[in-house]
């Protein structure tokens, strides 16, 4: 059996890495669905697909997940939500269930009459991405919700410094 | 040290295989780049995405080879060829040096000096993937040219049919 | 003489029917040309193209105005405005005259000299489609400002339901 | 009963209106699929979507066909035929069975397990629209193929008079 | 030695001709650079390409400017900004340094090694094209900030009403 | 009085110089319109945009025609033909005639009402841009076709040598 994890993981955290292990307790292989992989150097979406890619191959090397993991990419379709589904078929090898929080997406998966799961959280006021993002831009502390391999990463890339340029033309472009 | 293994891989070959290995004595690590990821069901690309990483996916594991290789998808640029390394270094993760023998992509790629690498052959003449799908189509042994656990999963989606199919097609609008 | 009658039609109205019926007795013939053709799932457009043309289809049968109108679909040109009028011409059968009464259409209809008319309201305070959206999502009562037919359809579709998904996730997103 | 009849009507032809007779028979009612809605001024396709649904429309008006026939458009969806299925949902109303002879189009709609059904041909070689096209580029008879109200209109555009232009440009391109 | 003047020119103004004199004490040739060039017809982007190169070429003339400024278009690129920097340098003739003061801008072209300079303001509190486009929105002294001739230029195209139509539209439709 | 000279300019060649300075005794300015902008790297279309307008500025420049010629870029309209009219009509300042000879442009442009001439050839057998290449891929004599600083140009980019590249890729992928 193979479940499909989509998210955008902008940045993967410990609360995806706890979903994806209890994920793995329920299901032979996960494939790991970068969602909006076509987007970055934006607020909500700061990290570009191959960077995201980055983060999860390096966590996965780490835990020794990676017999079991295949990570893709899952581009947008623009305003035409109803061939979203038809997309993922096409760009992601075949899958069982999907796990997801995502209301639309719910909704458009079982109108195909695939299976669907929610995503337990972890702790969901701390370990949620948009706080992450919010701490990095704000200089408080985020690197205990992220895996020591994501943590080094970011700062390899200096994470913090790009969030603050890109909020810091968004504000003035408003 | 990273490589990145460009091809369309319509489908993956044991040559693919053969230059696969021979990368990996090179190399820590190779991402594996599906070129024209968007492209399917044409006579030269007949496999979706999904199914082309199904297919890698299958081998690496088999050989267990999945703790050295990512496997990522490359949407091509329509005609603006002079963005494609953009897009590259944008959804893929980092990489040191490219391995690829298409005369374009080097052209491209050295003029953002980046390093390039041919790929050795394996008895090109008999495993390339143009002379595969020609022995699909006409019935022809094509399964010794295959790992095992391509040919199984092209057999589970009936992939000699659907080359007959598209050809019947094209033919027709030609 | 042929009128082009725009709308969005996410509902299509008894307005909108109202509106029909008035401009029938200006022209021989009206082309119903629904705009944003290509957007559904938002909580501005929450239908598809073909939900759309269902409606008005189910409408016109019954009130047996089929020979005199023509569905079509017009999508939107992302940012080129002043191509526009150039697809109008390109996906619509000849007219003499436009009825809208969106003042960025007006301007670039006038401005390639096609004749524009507005349309007239009915009760435009409760016959809006904004407003029935509205009362749908807050199951307020919204039958009494449709067609039977389109009360009917929505019902089958279970539109409510659907909106307030797309609502509970637009929220959520800002 | 619905049914959905594919084509792309460059033009409209006697073959394509006794297909849609004996279609009427067995379906309640029509829908009427223009292929490749997008595409105009080329050899294959000198018409747009309006003078395509213009055409038809005349001869539904004239055979008193309209009050069981929905003309719609269907634009492609580039390379990726896989989402062709899910873009057809989008933009038709419903329908139970879709009638086509396309190759690819049948493998796709089974695909995803909607019915599909032949055309039948009315004495192929002198009713297709390729024939037709190639008689009026050579100033050969064709209006015996086409409606009288489709003959009249494309007399009104001065269709023989665009097809040679087109095929001097393309001819002149290759 | 070339500069690139990068600027979305909404309309280009004193402060802008200013700006320009400067770089060309700097730099042999500017090439002015107008970007968001698909996009017209909005608030903050009232005029199309074609409008913005009158405005500026009417300019150069007048000043004489001509021998030393190359004016050329510069499209967006969706969301996938890293690929931005590709398309400047495929659609700009060769640069040696650029001018802009957006810091999105800066951190691509930095990351890409290309010399990057500030521009210097001229009175930017009223030598602001957000202000200018304000002024003429309320019938405001707007033309003291334009050279006299694209004032001559903004009244025969009829400017200020367009963005009160314009404005018009935006705000019935949030 | 204005005219709009369209082309690819795949090089700009002494017959482009001839016939632009044929158009500058007709009308006070001459727009150069290059056509198919967004394509380079294709045998057809080999350099990108900003190599083109390389080229013609290097000619104005030298020529001293800088003060009568603006350079601007038209890009495709893929399939939708019947838009292309509106896209010039956006992308470049306002005109009263269009130069070009290409028979779908003058039908375009004619079923919109605007003035076109034809370009006057200067011994056209030689002076084509097809013909240039070829002799450039074949290292065939080329350079007596091209103005000196075209020649110096091309030679710095090392063309020859990138028309071979893609002419071995192109031939490669037939």
């Amino acid at each position: 059996m193979r479940g499909l994890f989509i998210g955008r993981f902008q940045p993967f955290h410990l609360g995806h890495l706890y979903a994806l292990k209890w994920m793995l307790k329920r299901a032979d292989e996960i494939i790991i669905g970068i969602g909006s992989a076509q987007i970055s150097y934006t607020i909500r979406n700061p990290f570009t697909l191959g960077e995201r890619i980055e983060m999860i191959w390096r966590v996965l090397r780490y835990e020794k997940l990676y017999d079991r993991c295949i990570i893709i990419g899952l581009p947008d379709t623009d305003e035409i939500h109803t061939t979203w589904v038809a997309y993922i078929k096409t760009f992601s090898p075949k899958f069982d269930i999907v796990f997801t929080n995502d209301p639309l997406s719910i909704m458009l998966l079982k109108r195909e009459n695939i299976s669907v799961s929610n995503i337990p959280f972890f702790n969901r006021k701390n370990f949620s991405a948009t706080n992450i993002r919010k701490k990095m831009l704000e200089n408080d502390a985020w690197r205990k919700y992220l895996h020591p391999e994501v943590t080094k990463y970011l700062d390899e890339i200096n994470a913090p410094q790009r969030l603050r340029m890109i909020c810091n033309l968004e504000g003035k472009n408003k």
